[in-house]
């Protein structure tokens, strides 16, 4: 299996740190960073469905786009996968949220002070609308990590990988006032106690 | 079980279908409009856990948050519900790319449109701004569907279902060229076909 991986994204991180939680070390990584010629070669070549990274490339040649699926594929029948319907259709739904909701504020607002062919679309109004919002989703996250120390049962799943890969880094990167969500950042501390755990870069 | 459904919305009426095809009459319907007191009590009442419609509320209470992630829920052991791991990974990606990329810019173009709470956003450069980028998208679907009947295998999947729900209003509520793209007319066409099927009002 090849997986296509930006080393600067959250979304191919969430993969990255799946496989290194599982200790599999049998995927080969191509990596595709923005403004390299190796992502344009990616795209002109189809490997990428939707244009982005990650893509997972199965030995058959299958392309599989989408993180969060490259994650329900690699994690499957694994202990990050909740065994009860229930528990998987929780999961699930944080993944979704975080796809439509939390990645489209907490990544993108990141995303806008990091990337230097980003930073004209970094107007203060859409900052700072951009920080409100942020502090709300995460307000959503602290409210259920309160008193609980995983998103779905008593174990890591998926959905805290994958919630993991731009909340962790949303105080330093984002700019979002992290000290107002103790319960996240007792959150973040437990999935870095994970065995086999690995940071972003 | 009872679902907190929004009338108007795509996301809802995404499970509304999958009930119908199924043939499913067991599932209580409270519908929650924008700009209507049921939403607000529903949102009080602490139903909505991220403040969005659909939600399914299970027998013993279990809050289901997600639109897709319902979908996955009553569609698993369906026929919409593809058996190989491979197959359903590739479900699961068009899923997450339609709340990553879809259904931020199709149906968000239809809600400024559509909803008068919204018409303030709707400034001629946004809403150019996605007209185009929802043209992108939609032809990731055209060339896709271009050799095949599906979005995924040889018959209707939840992935189907999911991007029916705007994307079979996308000319006449978004604006959006549906001529250009005759793929996805003759897909659309397809699931209005299957048994059981129920429109979006
Ligand atoms: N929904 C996708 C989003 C992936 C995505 O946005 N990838 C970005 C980097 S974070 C990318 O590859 N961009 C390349 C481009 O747009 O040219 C996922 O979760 O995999
Ligand atoms: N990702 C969610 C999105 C749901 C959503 O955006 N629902 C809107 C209607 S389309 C809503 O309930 N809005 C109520 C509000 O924001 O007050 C899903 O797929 O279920």
């Amino acid at each position: 299996m090849i997986l296509y991986s930006m080393p600067t994204s959250g979304n191919s991180y969430k993969v990255r740190l799946l496989l290194a939680l599982l200790g599999r070390h049998d995927v080969q990584r191509i990596d595709v960073e923005y403004l390299t010629d190796a992502l344009e070669q990616a795209k002109q070549q189809g490997r990428l469905p939707f244009g982005k990274a990650p893509v997972l490339v199965l030995d058959d040649g299958t392309l599989l786009p989408e993180s969060n699926a490259i994650l329900c594929y690699l994690g499957d029948d694994t202990r990050f996968m909740p065994q009860s319907p229930v528990a998987r259709a929780q999961m699930l739904g944080w993944m979704f949220w975080e796809q439509n909701q939390h990645e489209g504020v907490i990544a993108v607002r990141a995303a806008l002070r990091a990337y230097p062919h980003r930073r004209a679309l970094a107007t203060p109004e859409r900052m700072a609308e951009l920080l409100e919002r942020g502090h709300d989703l995460l307000q959503i996250m602290e409210d259920h990590l309160a008193t609980r120390d995983w998103l779905v049962g008593d174990h890591a799943t998926l959905a805290d990988l994958c919630l993991f890969a731009y909340t962790h880094s949303a105080g330093a990167r984002g700019g979002f006032d992290m000290a107002r969500f103790p319960a996240i950042g007792a959150w973040i501390e437990r999935i870095t106690q994970l065995d086999g755990f690995e940071g972003l870069e």
